[in-house]
Parts: C-alpha cells; sequence; structure tokens
C-alpha cells in the first residue's frame, strides 16, 4: 500500500502553510484567504488524493465524521434507487468531496412510514443531504431533532435549512425556447409526477413562458406526466407518435425518459430527429450514448455534489449563520437530437 | 406519513407466525422452514416494504447495523466511482437487500494510501463488502481486526472470506462463441486492465477457449486493454478500424466499453452490426438504451447484490461457519448488435 498522503505533502504541492490548508478544509475560512488560494488547495487535494485524519478530527469536534444521503424511494419495495442514474451521478459527487473532507456517507433510500429522523440519532450524523422531497412533506422532526439538513431540488423557501437546487424554471424556458428558435410550433412536455412547487412544475411553467413568449398557444393534450424512467419515455414517444400526429417535438424532463422517448419514437417507425426532435434535461452519460446523441438541458451534477457537502458542513461548523440557497447555472448541449425546420 | 409496517403485517401478508418472519429475516433458518416460506417471507417483506426496528435489533445484538461497501478508486484524485454505471446498480441491490434487514450502508472509495480497516473501526461496522480488490491486495489487515469481509469479484479462494462473483472464464467463452457460432473469425478482445487473476484475466482465457475450441489462431495483436470506460470503448473501435480492417466483431468486457465501441464505430463511418458485430459483458442498462441494444453476457446484478449482503450477514450472525464462494450464473442476453455473417 502506498505511504498515506500527509497534510504537508498537500501544502508543498500548494505551495501554502499546513494551517492554511487546514483552515480551508474545515471551512474555517476568514477573508484573508483567498479564492485563489482555496482553489489551489483544493486542486492539490485533488491531485494528490488526500483525505484528512478522520479520528484526529472526530475525536477533536466529537463528530461522527458521517452524512447521511437519504435517495427517494416513490414505492414500497422499489428496488433500485439508481433507476434514474442521475442519482448515482449526484452520489459520485457527494462522496468524492466528502472523502476530501475526511467525511464518510451513510446512504439509505427511505421506506415508507421510515422516519429517517431515528436512524440520524442512532447513528450520530452530523448532517443529512436529501433528495426529492415536495415543500409539503413534513420535515419538522428534523428541525426538533436540530439536525443540520441540506436539501437537494426542493422549493421550500422557509430558510431554515441551506438548500441547493437549479432555476427549474428556466431551465424549462430554456429547452423549450430551443426548440421553438429552430422552427417547432408544436411541442411535447413529458416528465414525471407534476406536483405543487415540485421541479416538474417549475420546468412546466419554464415550458408555457417560452411559449407565452413566442406567442403559441399552451396546449393541455401535450402535457404527459408519470414516472420519471426509460419505460415511461418509451410508452409515451409512442402514444404521442399515434395520437398527435402534428407533434414535430418533445421537451423530456429527465434524460432518462429523453433516452426512453427516442427509443419509442424509433419504435413508431419514425426518426429522432428526422419525424421528431427531442430535449432532455441533466446530461446524465446517457445523453452522450443515446443515439443520436441527446441534446439537453445541462446541469453540473458535480458542482451540485460538491455545495451539498460543502452546505452542509457549513450548516455544522455554523450551525448559526444565515442558511443559503444555491442554484446551479445551467445551460444547453446541443447534439445531434433536433432538427431545424 | 404512512404508519410504519410491522412485523405482523408482514406475518399477515405472508401468512406465517411473527417468529417465523423472524427467524427468516434475522438468518436463522432451521431446517424446518422450507425454502417456500422463505421466499414468500421475502415477497411480503419487499411488498409491504417492511424495514425491521433497527434499534431494537442494535441493542439486542450490540452492533452498529451498519454494513461498509468500499467501490475501487483506481487513480488518486478521481471523482466518480460510478464511472462504470455496473457500480450503481450493484450498490442499489446492496441497499435495498440491506434495507429489508435493518442495515444501513457506509459507503466509500477508498483513496490511495489509505487503510479502510481504520474506517472501519472508527465507526464499528459490522461488515463489510468489497469490489475490484485483486489478489495481491493486502487483506490481512482485515484479518487481524476480524472484520467480517466479503470479497465482490476477486479471485482469492483462500477460504477466509465468502466471496461472491461469476464465472467470468465462461462469461468470456460464452460471448465469443457466440460470436464464432454466427460466422465470425477475426474477433478482437476489449477490456479493461489484465491482471493475474482478475475478471479480465479471466474472461481472456475465455475469450481463448472459444477460439481453441472452433479451431482459430489466438492473435495477440486483437487484444485491447486499457480503462474500463466508454471513452477507452471508443478510441479503440476507431482504431480497430483503421489498423483491423479484417475484424469483423469486437469483445467488449463491460457493456460501458461495449457503447463506446458501438459509437467508435459509427465515427469510423461503419455500422453495428453492418460491419462490425459487437458483445459486451453485464447487462446493465445501457445494453438496453444502446443502439444497435447490445448483446450482452447478462449477470443478474441485483442476485449478486443480495447475495453479497447476505453473505456479510451470515458473517456476522455466524463467524465460525465455513466460508463460501458464490457464482452467480451468467447467459447471453441477444439484442441487435451481433448478425451472422
Amino acid at each position: 500500500m502506498a505511504r498515506r498522503v500527509t497534510i504537508r505533502d498537500v501544502a508543498r504541492e500548494a505551495g501554502v502553510s499546513t494551517a492554511t490548508i487546514s483552515y480551508v478544509l474545515n471551512n474555517k475560512v476568514s477573508e484573508s484567504i483567498t479564492p485563489e488560494t482555496i482553489a489551489k488547495v483544493n486542486a492539490a487535494v485533488e491531485r494528490l488524493g488526500y483525505v484528512p485524519n478522520l479520528s484526529a478530527r472526530s475525536l477533536r469536534y466529537r463528530r461522527s465524521n458521517l452524512i447521511g444521503v437519504v435517495i427517494p424511494q416513490t414505492e414500497p419495495g422499489k428496488e433500485f434507487m439508481f433507476s434514474n442514474p442521475f442519482y448515482g451521478d449526484f452520489l459520485s459527487a457527494v462522496e468524492y468531496t466528502a472523502r476530501t473532507r475526511g467525511y464518510r456517507l451513510l446512504i439509505s433510500g427511505t421506506s415508507v412510514g421510515q422516519s429517517y429522523v431515528e436512524i440520524a440519532q442512532n447513528h450520530g450524523l452530523d448532517a443529512i443531504i436529501i433528495l426529492g422531497i415536495y415543500p409539503s412533506d413534513d420535515i419538522d422532526a428534523y428541525k426538533e431533532a436540530k439536525i443540520p439538513l441540506v436539501l437537494v431540488d426542493c422549493y421550500r423557501n422557509d430558510h431554515f435549512f441551506h438548500s441547493v437546487g437549479t432555476n427549474d424554471r428556466h431551465g424549462g424556458y430554456l429547452a423549450t425556447n430551443h426548440l421553438i428558435q429552430r422552427g417547432h410550433r408544436r411541442i411535447a412536455f413529458v416528465s414525471g409526477a407534476v406536483e405543487a412547487s415540485g421541479v416538474n412544475q417549475k420546468r412546466l411553467f419554464g415550458y408555457r413562458d417560452a411559449l407565452d413568449e413566442a406567442g403559441l398557444p399552451f396546449d393541455r393534450n401535450l402535457v404527459f406526466s408519470g414516472n420519471v424512467g426509460y419505460e415511461y419515455g418509451i410508452e409515451t414517444a409512442r402514444q404521442i407518435a399515434r395520437i398527435c400526429p402534428d407533434v414535430t417535438a418533445i421537451f423530456a424532463t429527465a434524460d432518462i425518459m429523453a433516452a426512453g422517448v427516442i427509443k419509442g419514437v424509433s419504435e413508431a417507425g419514425l426518426s429522432v430527429p428526422g419525424d421528431i426532435s427531442v430535449v432532455g434535461f441533466d446530461d446524465i452519460f446517457v445523453a452522450n450514448i443515446s443515439s443520436p446523441g441527446l441534446t439537453t438541458v445541462r446541469q453540473n451534477i458535480k458542482e451540485k455534489g460538491r455545495v451539498a457537502v460543502e452546505l452542509a458542513l457549513d450548516a455544522v461548523d455554523n450551525p448559526s449563520s444565515p442558511k443559503r440557497d444555491v442554484a446551479i447555472p445551467l445551460e444547453i448541449v446541443e447534439r445531434d437530437s433536433v432538427r431545424s425546420l
């Protein structure tokens, strides 16, 4: 086994003092440490694969050095929490950042009727990163238990917990406007469940914004919502091909669904983008692998994971600091699934 | 929040006593409990999404109810442990089975120079499931620390730890023979690093077995090994198209590489399966999404994850029981990436 990388190695690599390394990694950054120095330290940590000594930190701060990550399970008995590969990509990014800060992840798909607060208390979790809950879900138990929580992709805005997400309404606008700019007028919207203040509702608002801006009518019959998954994408595309012959483009709000849409269009005897153009959302690797390559709204998943961990550690270190809502920027990535009319 | 599902609900659903449920879930199965009953119990647990009461179990057995899962990181600073989606699928299956047994997962990509034994001891892990280590790696520290370990895809055979894997040599034979039966004679082999007694070496042996059986010569120039990844698949396919014009088929030892091979063949102006047939390995969802659909050697990843957890719990509950090496069966799944010559 190779020699363990020490804080001294990192200091040498970054050209700063070990104290500076320690400040940066413990989120105790004062104004005297510049953003450039933080970037240098993070780059050196990454290059060398440095991991802080866990037991020393735990003893000093009385922490478990564990962060819980809760991945949504929508149905009892559902097995695969990564049925959407977005979660795997997000978890990879979270794990990497946590590891460089000396933290481990306790992951869990929640089961129906089970409180994660109990799990958090049993294992003494320092913080929890929670995905895919709706504003209507009950999180008061976390407040009472004083467990630092980071909400991911949740429009809650109660300023009690940090949150990280994207501007989903803007993302819906970007996707739809991209298609309108290329001459499409009849554009279907395909998503998972549209819940009040959920990401899909926001993306649907963005879809309507783009239609309104272009003076195009909103047609409720072109909105399809079901399960976020490859199979639902296939079914819906076949249905659209059958009953909506004037549709020339589909915006699917997750790449995994968009991949299914491409398959379904092909199964219906049509081609992408020859007959139907497709835009996805996320830019997971599926967008790259699908054929044709998928034009999509890219969210920087690596950055989202990194920010989620940084916010979690900030909540641990500075419990009384004001809570932040961080939005990761979005951009269109053009591949080969859209044609101009 | 829905009412918590209790052991009584599961007993009613399965039509057995609560004692039987408890025996099955605690791996204390005697001969009086039939395999049919075990299947009924597991089905009921799955249908209802039942999770045993963690704290009651912990108190009774003095356990952390935590299982560590270690995912390989081959390079310092490498971020994404799920660069091969196989790991995400495997982890999903492990998480689900662990959850139904009242266990949580502590996941970690290991970093260079870091001992996972220390992590296991700090967090009092009950057992560790470890992927992708080579027989030459040092695991004596786990023996000394008496930490139950389950080795996944490791040909170690020291009978000190349980292991679960597949017959990789047979898998290599199945893939290659499938191509030979369809008239292919010049078949390239594309894999990750071929290490002594690693899975890729076994698959290469299987490839040679099939060639030998058919009386075809083994040509070292048709063996390509690099990184297990989409990009390496693309590069290698382009190289094969350029320098090996007589190759009509490629066996890639991971679906993620095979997806890259399909892309690379297309970038070289050739078609799959028109010019080059492709067979993969794993049957992750990428095999289904790729276009054309990928013919591949299917390993039941869900079963592999389930067995890994069952073996881990067996090692915890019955430390002195003989160690088992479980092989998950393999089979060819035919899609559209192979044509007959």
